[in-house]
């Protein structure tokens, strides 16, 4: 994966158990889950194809939404914070979305302050998973 | 907004109608509403402030993503397309983003033919949607 949208690691940990360890961190810096994507359920019941298990959280702080959303009202299009697990073989790779993107994309200062500190957050909740 | 990441139209037409033609739009691209965020409510909720009307949608077309998934196995932090509905005054805006957004972020060739594709027919939804 490319550094530069997200930061990526891989655990022998159980997917199920990988999964509730992610929202738990996630809780504790302030996100919630708000919503989440079965991407095997769906490719599955739409395609027949089968991938391994996959979910994409959206996860999201209210405040820093909020704050986003009054310095860029068009934020809502890089919103929620996107947070994938995804079994890999043997391996459950747990995969953050790197807000500095939205840093990238907007070219908005105000917006660059907000995603640091979305950034350390997320950064915080990743050391939490790896444990 | 920055041009580089989304496509903006505001019309002058009801929000819930307006939410409803994006998505009957969306549908005849292949495009299924696999997430929706009610941003009004959700501030609402969890901060006690007011904002404009406002639904997040992520609209995913399960056979591109698939493909994208298969050429850029971290691609499901990019992933869905959001398009968001927002009243602003007298006015819906109906944004959505523009899939090279991805090309730009993974730096991915094969990403970047997919996204082409995406844009073409989120470029038609919005045609269909301003009437």
């Amino acid at each position: 994966m490319s550094d530069q949208y997200g930061m990526s690691t891989s655990l022998d940990r159980d997917f199920d158990v990988t999964v509730a360890d992610v929202k738990a961190a996630l809780a504790d810096q302030g996100f919630g889950i708000i919503t989440e994507i079965d991407m095997q359920a769906t490719l599955r019941n739409k395609l027949g194809v089968e991938i391994e298990p996959q979910v994409i959280l959206g996860a999201c702080n209210p405040g820093f939404a909020h704050q986003a959303l009054q310095a860029e009202p068009s934020i809502g299009l890089l919103l929620p914070c996107n947070v994938v697990i995804r079994r890999h073989g043997h391996m459950t790779v747990v995969e953050m979305i790197n807000p500095a993107t939205m840093t990238t994309l907007t070219a908005n200062d105000e917006v660059g302050k907000i995603a640091g500190d979305v950034s350390e957050r997320l950064g915080m909740a990743m050391t939490a998973v790896i444990g």
